[in-house]
């Protein structure tokens, strides 16, 4: 008998529990209430998450200055209170201003010709068609745009990476069917084949310094300056101190490690936030990519952070199910760079308060007080 | 008023929803019945994921040969289903070949030095002193060993790495417990300074080369040889196809991209096996890294993974919750290697089924079928 | 008394071998006989390199058709014969296609703001000011171009990366020299300081993966098809077994090696031919960059070559000496890009003699034969 | 008529001039007058290259305590006036401290199994047998010691690393006959087929993480405190300025760019200093990867930098020819690490002045001065 055969997640569940010889009464508790809005095969129920809550954080984006709460799903002791005091920290320093840009989510298909010259002539023929491929790919959907593209060429082999704009939607899905689109066009057009829709120059899901260097998804920088007085009082240690962590740290530290992650913890705070407003956690792994900087003057601490490849979206994927509806309702975003700019606030929050209980050696004994 | 002033999570959501005129009504759905197992601060209620399950797997792991079943909690349509085939596939084919190793959970602190001379004398103090810094890190749990270290010096700086045992727990906080006692040892020793506990040498929840040359964690490696039958009837493509999308795109689509990710999609059934079991999601950014390699013969395809720095554990953390529990109880395994040979061939299947839908030309069919 | 103090090479040679009881009699012969073209202080006389040729190599590139001779200067016994025998099997094949694009040489100056919104302030400025900057740039030489930047902000640090076209000349000074001129103006213009005129976005004499993902200088692609019968004849080995070499080194070692060089040997046959024709040997280090592919077919093997970054010059700097002239007059090159296709058909060449080299397992061999 | 064909230098040249009609006298000019110790096959004459000296360079190294001269061949002006100021103020300083360890140099060979069974195999039976291997390796050679190795298991794949000690020699063909012996062996013993005696985890002559992490050759590490005094008269900028050029382009200038290089310009001194003693110049693509770290205290301004994988020899390959004796006998070092040591001088001294000059921004017009 197989998983796929059963009618219901009940069935599943109680085939388990008499094949395995185990109890899925927790599982069995979770409400599936909303089967219409779950794209999961084999169901078999819900599994949950602690969800917890950091804020006030005041932020300064696009004009407007707002106070706002994070929505945080985790299991690991200190986080929230971590992140919560690093918001407490930044909005006594009057908050911290946040920039977005939106690159576009991108996939990336790859074709293989006879040899160079057919590699050529298959770039000539996107640059010389890029709205004949422009107008295929929007024809898939009306929220989808295609913004551009950059090619690289191997010997036999031409990698493409499509840039498209998909509105409030993360949009892997979107751009993956007018990848499909376009690639039709292209092989009808010029006989060439694809070898695969996604030839990993998209680069999806993955840790690259193509990520990084021309991102994908959602760029967002935040900063903050703290005061000697804001550091001493509510993070507990000074400028030198978290400078010095920073550079050792966050730069050294991850230079001589071979690491494409330049911070602290960006990892685990867009994990929780992943977690809570139900975006895809595998595209934690090339989010979580970035970089902090650091500049002490006379009266404090400059400090600022960058997250080249943040995707997320605002609707589809998991962000239609109730509990992550709410989780967005808690952050009050009304669009996807919104969204980005709350997610990178409470990344510098967490980075913040990391790099002062690091400066302080608190961390062993708060995860002691806080942890598993 | 702060979230943290409140008692109960049922206030802190009434505070929510009044200030933020939002409801959340399906958060506090959410049964909260547990919260001494719960180490999440500002506590609001639960989120839940979607629970599906794969399977089942026939492993060879450890001379035993089992069927496995799968948790996979994910919002993305199609990806239960994937590696449902590919288990289907592996099954069929005699089942796959499971390696595990445990090299010790990380935690890297870094020290100042004067100078050069200092830094050198550092490195031969740990050299000397190897024994009694052991004793003093295993005074801090009884289920910890410190097993071995790396040390890089830079100037007047020492970054240090050490590895421990930690029996069924991941460890990451044991780590930090015992390697504050170690720092502490050093300095009252040496009189040279801890900058911070974790240095970014260890390295936590980062894409990094060296926990792809010197990895933390567990390694997995997993194969399977599947033959033209198979690959015709459950894949539905053949070995030259998968073989060529595996050239193109896991290693010179991802070279190119100056990625750390040779594979297809390991971080999609990671995270969605880590949030089933109740791992920490952060340790996917890590864990995802690795390779995939492919050889064709007159039968079929041999096709294997690595995964270098797999870091989960069965007890202590997010596994102390019910529903985690019931999820690991579902895989039968009885301890960390096991429950990561499970992890392994859940990749494998993943990663075979990605590659065929891929070769066929089918991935936007299935995700506009199956999709968001 | 100091080096510099001295008025010729004679009298530096004649102080050195007093002071440290040594002959320079070898240097002292050497014929510094255009001092005035030589940019080397404290120059005590000239050192040698052993120049060998290997060709006829023929190559196929922008229309033309015909056979070069490389210049090789190397001590390292084997290198001009295993290219030799590289050139012959890509004659007897038909000889190579090269394609070579000029991206323009770099440099990348660092200014530092007060936060975000100064950086972005000036991203717009310079968006807003490209015709100034570039006729700016332009007057510092007559031979100098600025095609377009990049740009990268990382919180209170904006980095640049200017693009030239330098003519024939490699153009590094020349790009510095623009480069100031653009800095002076910036700096006029929104009293934004440059903490420093090369700020490692260039990316000058380093790997890196931006010149990589975006090469600096000329880029470089060959390919030939070798039919079964030269491989066998020319090359003593088969199709199969070069590509399998190829890919379990050059692909497969290079990846678990975190190597940004995906090729058997670049550098040498690069080193050898800057060294010959008065390049930068510096730029080995960038230049050496590159990636192979290969494809078997029924009758043969294809075999591609990428080289992103070569920077190179045919005036100025080292080319200026007469027997680097002379060594550029056996390429009979006529501009840069010529140049580097016959750098690229000769790295080609050594490409795949080594891997059939390393495929019949006679690098051994050969090396205690011919070697040191 | 083939190039090997003739029997001298001199009747190639005569081939080649009228066949390509054009003159090669300077080359015919150059006295290949030791052609029993070249190796470079096709030979046709000699080519030069200006040498310059920098020094003296006050180096304490192992309990002594000497100043010494650089040699240095190199086309671009400016290089060794740079050099020779950082020497200045270095020497004035007390001089450097310099550390250097070595690793030994390596060897990788990739062998093919059938599954991972062989493949962990054939790692026990490295393990049970490396006395036997190492006895093997060491009867190619009275210069030649196995020191380790290391292991990577990729599916069907496994690569090793053998590091040798070789005495004054750089080693690599030592290198190579020793491995071709080790290879022999197992293949003989295991029936297990090597694919490639060197499959890139050398790695050789290439950039990568892993001759950071793990080098290869030799590692140095060298340091200066430069006062506040000499920091103003000898390099005519403060301590603030050079720690600001270093954070924002050696670590994070390099950062952005993914470089594996963070510093200033290792390349360039390398370069030279290789050129002069007849070293293989292709050694510079890994040798010049390397950190640098940077403090400031009260009185001046701390500086080290880091090389980890420096390959060099003292006797064998370029070494032979007179002009390169000459040049290493110019140095008086005794061994290969003194060697190392005197050029992590000449780097340390070239890298302080070039992060003056840009402090001070005067690189543009040093190069305008004395440049191409």
């Amino acid at each position: 008998m197989k998983l796929s055969q059963f009618k219901s997640p009940k069935e599943r569940r109680e085939f388990l529990e008499q094949k395995l010889k185990i109890s899925l009464s927790k599982i069995s508790q979770a409400f599936v209430d909303e089967e219409k809005d779950i794209h999961c095969e084999n169901l078999i129920g819900e599994t949950t998450l602690p969800l917890g809550v950091a804020g006030p954080l005041l932020i300064s984006y696009q004009e407007k200055r707002n106070e706002y709460y994070l929505p945080l799903a985790t299991t690991e002791g200190a986080l929230v209170a971590s992140v919560n005091r690093g918001c407490k920290a930044i909005t006594l320093s009057g908050g911290t201003n946040i920039f977005v840009e939106d690159n576009g989510i991108t996939r990336g298909p790859v074709f293989e010709t006879k040899n160079l010259e057919e590699s050529f002539a298959l770039k000539k023929f996107i640059e010389e068609n890029f709205s004949l491929i422009k107008k295929e790919a929007e024809k898939t959907s009306s929220h989808l745009k295609l913004l551009r593209y950059e090619i690289k060429i191997i010997g036999h082999l031409v990698y493409l990476r499509f840039f498209y704009d998909t509105d409030l939607a993360m949009g892997m899905n979107m751009a993956t069917i007018a990848t499909q689109a376009i690639v039709n066009l292209i092989e009808e057009k010029t006989k060439i084949k694809c070898i695969a829709i996604a030839g990993n120059f998209d680069l999806d899901k993955k840790a690259a310094w193509l990520n990084f260097s021309s991102p994908r998804g959602l760029s967002g920088w935040g900063e903050v300056f703290l005061s000697n007085e804001i550091l001493k009082s509510v993070l507990k240690t000074t400028k030198e101190k978290i400078y010095q962590v920073w550079s050792d740290k966050n730069l050294q530290g991850s230079i001589i490690s071979g690491s494409l992650g330049f911070n602290g913890h960006f990892a685990n705070i867009m994990a929780a936030f992943f977690a809570a407003t139900g975006q895809d956690l595998a595209h934690v792994v090339e989010g979580s990519l970035g970089i902090t900087t650091a500049r002490v003057d006379k009266n404090g601490l400059y400090f600022s952070i960058y997250l080249p490849s943040i995707v997320l979206g605002m609707i589809g994927g998991g962000t239609k199910l109730s509990a992550k509806k709410e989780a967005i309702a808690i952050t009050k975003a009304k669009d996807k760079k919104e969204l980005a700019s709350i997610l990178v606030g409470g990344v510098l929050a967490g980075e913040i308060s990391l790099l002062a209980s690091l400066a302080e050696g608190t961390l062993a004994c708060s995860h002691q007080r806080l942890g598993r």
